[in-house]
C-alpha cells in the first residue's frame, strides 16, 4: 500500500456526526469553496452551486427533513445544488429560449455528477485540515421541503448536504465489502451471497464493538432488511420531484 | 487560503488527457482500489461497483462510444458503476424476491452518488501519487453498447470512467466561474448573465494562450453554443437506458 498525507487520510475516513461548537474559521472556509470550485466539470458547464445555510430555521427545516437530530446542529451546512439554471439564464439573456436540452435526463444526470465530484472534493479537503463530515443523502427524503427552503428555481435539484466541523467523537473505521465483492476485470461478475459469510462477522464484530449504539447487526442481514422493500417510502416523492422541477422530462 | 498536500493538489488540478506509455505499479492500483472501497456508502448498501478494462478490444469498443481518441489508449482504465445488482443478488438468496425498490429513482440516485463519490476520491488519490486523470463522461454516450461490453446485468449502470496514468502533458490551469457566481448564503439566487463580462474576458485569454489548440471562446458563448440546444443528440439513449436497465421505473 503506497502512503502520503492524502491516502492516509482517505483510508481512515470516518463519517463525523458529532462536531464541538466550533465554526470552521474564514480561511478553512474560504479554501473549502475554492476547491469546490476547481473540481471537474462535465465539458466545462459547471452545473453545480453551494448554498451555505447559517440560517437557525432554514437549518431547522433541513434538519426536520432529514429527521437526523445532528443535521443543522453544530457545524458548517453546505448544500450541494445539481444546477441547470444558471447556463439557462445566460441563453435567456442572448435570447436563446430553447431550454429542451436542460429538461433531458442525459443533462441532468451530467450536472449531478459534477455535483457530487464537488462533494467528494470537499469533503476530501475538510478532513486533510482535520475537520470531519458527514455527507447527508437524507436532504432527498422530501426534494420539494427543501427546494421551498432553498428557494430553489426550476431546473436546479438539492443533491447532497455536507456538514463539517471539528470532531467530537472517533468512531471506529467500518469495515467495507472486500475489495474481491466489488472490483473485477473487464467485465462484470455475479457474487456468490454465500461467499460473504467472514464479512458478515466483520460487520457483526464491528457493530458488537460499536460505543452508543446496541444494533448487532450483518451486513447480508441489512440488505435483506426493510430498506430495500417495495412498500412505500417518504423519499418516493423524489421521482415526482424531478419533474416538478422541469428535470429528466424525458423519462 | 489553508494549504498542505491535499488542497494543493486540489487547488491545481488538471484533466490529463495523454498519458506516458508506462503502467501504473501494482502497489499504486491496489491503493486506489482501497481508496475507492473506504468511499462514503450511502445508508452503508456499497452499491459500486469497479471494472478495470485491460482487454483491448473492450477498450476500443468503450474509445468508440466516447469518440475521444485518447480513451483506453495509455493508462488505467477504470469503470465506475452504479450496482443495485449485488444487492439484489444478496436477498434472493435469502429468498427474498421483491425488488421494487431498487426499480426508483430515490435508490438509483443514492446508489448513483456512491458511485460519483468513489471516482472523486480515487482522482485525488491518484493526484497525490503524482498521476493524472480524466474523468470519462462520454461513456454515457450510448450506454446500451457500454452495458454490452462490460457485460453489465439489470440494475446497474455505467455511470463514470476514469483513465489514470503517468502524465504527458502540462495543461495550464482551466479558469473556473467566480466563487460569487456559484456560492449562496441561506437561499439560491439567480445570477446577472451581463456580470460575467470579466469572467469571458478570463476564459479568453485561457482559450488564446492554450497550446496545441485554435479555439478562441468564452464561457457564456459555449453556454449559447448547441451542446445545449434541444436538437435530437445520440446522448438522449440514456433516458431509455436506465429503463432497459429497469432503474428509475417511476419517472
Amino acid at each position: 500500500m503506497i502512503h502520503n498525507f492524502t491516502i492516509d487520510h482517505q483510508l481512515n475516513h470516518r463519517t463525523i456526526r458529532k462536531f464541538k461548537d466550533q465554526p470552521l474559521t474564514d480561511e478553512q472556509l474560504q479554501t473549502l469553496l475554492e476547491v469546490a470550485r476547481q473540481t471537474s466539470s462535465s465539458e466545462f458547464l459547471q452545473q453545480m452551486t453551494i448554498i451555505r445555510v447559517t440560517d437557525p430555521q432554514k437549518r431547522a427545516a433541513i434538519r426536520a427533513v432529514s429527521t437526523q437530530p445532528y443535521v443543522g446542529a453544530e457545524g458548517e451546512l453546505l448544500m450541494f445544488i445539481t444546477d441547470l439554471h444558471r447556463n439557462e439564464l445566460i441563453r435567456h439573456h442572448q435570447g436563446n429560449l430553447d431550454d429542451r436540452r436542460i429538461e433531458k435526463t442525459e443533462m441532468f444526470l451530467q450536472a449531478y455528477e459534477d455535483t457530487v465530484l464537488a462533494v467528494q472534493n470537499v469533503l476530501n479537503a475538510a478532513e486533510s485540515m482535520g475537520l470531519g463530515g458527514v455527507i447527508l443523502g437524507s436532504i432527498q427524503n422530501e426534494p420539494a421541503k427543501i427546494i421551498k427552503t432553498l428557494n430553489l428555481p426550476k431546473h436546479t435539484f438539492p443533491t447532497l448536504g455536507l456538514q463539517l466541523g471539528v470532531p467530537d467523537q472517533k468512531p471506529q473505521l467500518k469495515p467495507r465489502l472486500p475489495l474481491d465483492k466489488i472490483v473485477f476485470e473487464n467485465e462484470y461478475q455475479d457474487i456468490d451471497p454465500a461467499s460473504l459469510k467472514d464479512y458478515d462477522q466483520i460487520v457483526n464484530t464491528y457493530y458488537d464493538l460499536r460505543d452508543a449504539n446496541r444494533r448487532i447487526d450483518t451486513f447480508t442481514d441489512q440488505v435483506n432488511g426493510p430498506k430495500l422493500n417495495g412498500t412505500p417510502q417518504v423519499r418516493d416523492q423524489i421521482a415526482q420531484a424531478l419533474h416538478d422541477q422541469k428535470l429528466c422530462l424525458d423519462l
